[in-house]
């Protein structure tokens, strides 16, 4: 497909809540000569097998509304950023893990228990502390870090009461011990974009941006670099953040399949949703 | 794998409640020479990278546990029957029609609306009759026919108040009139088992066994073998159950990752249990 | 309490979403030279027993939040308008119609019924047309007309995936045909203050304002004021709404206890704020 | 009403799962002559003013089942034990506070916080450790000792997934120290059927004995008998038990208003089934 024929349908964004990222992706779009479509959708129903644009950036933040964005998307043949596969791999946890893990990357000591008599035994299994979460949920929601038996107890009463098996499902790991940050790299079409660090608040075991960690950025070694391809590709994810966390060497733990990237570009400078549309573009000519 | 090196260990079924299904699966297998593990998943943790037998059944009747179960076997390197993928792919009908679509199989005119705006907005590009149903969920429940206005203003405000953004997705379907029935068709290994009618009861319009149809078995033609054979590929599955809606030719409409078959063996006379039995024979000798 | 006496601590109003109405009771008490404490419950916590005001004027939206305000408020000895008891006597339908028949006010033919299984039968003896509605929700939200068997069992199996009992709680209700509109009338302290009708949208058979349905003032007989002072009475509520429906006599249906009156000004053109803040100062001399 | 009359249709039991309790009550009625009618909730609707025996004897396990089939009966002019607004007074925890503290009885220091934003606020006017338990629930389900804010923020973020705003609710209490019990009394018609100590087990800082406490009969003191009488009057409490917890003197916490009482028999070896029976006796022959 040449650029010439590079016309206002060839190229779609779709959201649900417009955030910095998706105007800085339109705008990239648009400073390549690219008049991308522009769909909200929580406004407009989706049609399976109507005519569609070449290329989908699939942005909601709600991981459904995502998954099923592209879904729709690639039944009329588009190619979408990311794939329906990959957004629910990087959505649900228990999917990445098993990804990753197939893939022959390091991960945390990690177990499912699907019920909470199974996550009591896990519980026996792993020791103190440990790591509780969900499979879904963003922005270290629910992830909780648990070090003695009323707080467990407490947790398991507690997602024992949620109205869904995936919330009721409890992923269960061992908590590594990190240098008080994590990792945070974005990857795009098999190439790192950059790399930061995500230091923790006083008072907060999380790294999430969301919960106040101070991201910093840093050059990632080869090693480091490496992984995070591989993790890329263990989701089938063309465009992706993947979260390392670091003891003695890596683990690799989550991978996110519609990145927000405000903090990165702070951080590291690096112009991701130009790099995003430039992508966009070798693609329309492939 | 040679049938000698068969050990109790090469074969796990996985199951949250034992039905019929199971019982029949381990019944196979034993008269096979093969001694099957047994895991109730709803008490034992699964733990990732752990030793795990060849070959996985994945039997839980919730596709929750049944997509975790084989994830996590397959992050061990079992072949799970069905992959995660699969179930996934069969378990979320937006995605199944997702992949029928893109495999260039008939599907029924179809929307998603992501929110109770965007489905009065297809509400209104579709006209009434119309099906609306949610992603996820089986035997037919909250699969709705949709003939009024009044009907269809109680459907969304219900659907509003659900607490997963899945249950609040519509999939939005033409009515497609029937001859009274469905088709079933279970495909095991790109090979059609059989097939039955399944004859909707009076006063319900859905075809669900577990609503009353009556079941009977008859010999597909093979234009119907074919597409049900391809739509097994579609979604990745190996032993699936397909759903076929006959009108003025054939629409593929929902595929079943976990299927169930109690019905089919009485209606269509096929031992599916030992024919799976068999094939996971074949599996462990490759 | 003499007037002169009333300082800035003698009368609250505690809500969660300031609307209109607020704006208008803080106006009309501040022009009778009362400066009332504000309250936002959804950012302040409420202390069982610790000092509060004379007078509490209960306005959060949240049925819940304003029964608990009130409750909390009353284990300190203020005087809530309305009392906690008589929020949750309106707030949950019930309560309400049990109270207006135990105080031989007429009520449409009603049934509860606690579990679907329950609910067919409930159908069976009442035949349709009929209401169904959950105890609790506002604005007509759930209120279904059901006319037919594929409606109910849609509507049936949708409740029955709500994730509390009082949303799969089922108020079965004879349909009253109206001239296409509703009553509503507004008491406080024993006195009807006005009364509107309510006519509902074309295409909508309830005749809630939120649901497009025109408020047009009215004088009321003295046999729907009186029973509307009955109803409030019943419910044990000093500042109410009554909902009635005209068919051959006037049958009691609901009861609000935290009175929305915008419409309700736009209609009578009688000023309900200031009518509250008068009898907020009458209770203040007591 | 003289015994006489007492027929078939004078006294129901109304539940919805038979427990000893239920069992217990009917096998006293039947011993003084009385053949109750036994009402399962789960398959009868309720007609509001239908012919309703006169009394009625509320047993359902699920509280707002429990309090529909009062207010019901209430409706048709019925004695209900307990009536509604009692069970609702107990089944509600704010509510039960609200009543005990308006009643001049002493209860451990508490705040209700409405939102997560207002429970942060709440956590710090109160302390380490504290109490943190929503509304409703039984068997001490959800509720939560909070030693430190790891914890704290877990609990916080997985009540904010509830999904009513009930769940979403707060009650937060100052920690009672107790020597390792706490006291649960049951009161019939004003007056102290027993009394027994529920010593926790080690591991579980709550007494229940659903969580394996072990009960054991002891003779209240008088001071212990009188407020017990007043807070099952606080609440309109005909037949209720009610927890106290000792520490400098004593605490009122919780009413039940549909007791369970197959452990305080064991502890106390008082007939509680036969008390309720006699009272009913009573009633009939008013």
């Amino acid at each position: 497909m040449s650029r010439g024929k590079a016309s206002n349908s060839n190229v779609e964004v779709l959201y649900d809540i417009p955030r910095l990222e998706e105007k800085l992706i339109v705008r990239a779009l648009t400073s390549l000569g690219i008049k991308p479509k522009l769909t909200t959708v929580k406004e407009k129903p989706l049609l399976f097998k109507e005519n569609a644009p070449s290329v989908c950036l699939i942005r909601p933040m709600s991981m459904y509304r995502a998954a099923y964005s592209a879904a729709v998307r690639e039944s009329s043949g588009s190619f979408t950023i990311n794939s329906s596969e990959a957004i629910i791999a990087c959505g649900d946890k228990v999917l990445t893990l098993a990804k990753l893990a197939s893939a022959g990357l390091r991960i945390p000591k990690s177990m499912v228990a699907l019920t909470m008599q199974s996550a009591e035994e896990a519980y026996r299994l792993m020791g103190f502390p440990l790591v509780d979460k969900p499979p879904i949920g963003g922005w270290g929601r629910l992830v909780s870090l648990i070090s003695d038996e009323a707080a467990y107890r407490s947790l398991l009463e507690h997602r024992e009461m949620m109205t869904t098996q995936q919330l009721r499902t409890h992923i269960i790991q061992e908590y590594i011990r990190t240098p008080g940050r994590d990792v945070r790299i974005i990857v795009l079409d098999n190439e790192v974009l950059g790399a930061m660090y995500r230091y923790k608040q006083e008072n907060e075991w999380r790294s999430n941006v969301a919960l106040g960690a101070k991201a910093v950025g840093f050059k990632p070694d080869e090693e480091l670099s490496e992984i995070c391809i591989k993790a890329a590709n263990a989701v089938k994810g063309v465009f992706v953040s993947v979260d390392v966390l670091e003891s003695d060497g890596y683990f690799l733990n989550e991978v996110n399949g519609v990145p927000e990237f405000k903090a990165f570009i702070e951080a590291t400078k690096r112009n991701v949703a130009m790099d995003l549309a430039e992508y966009v573009l070798r693609v329309l000519k492939r």
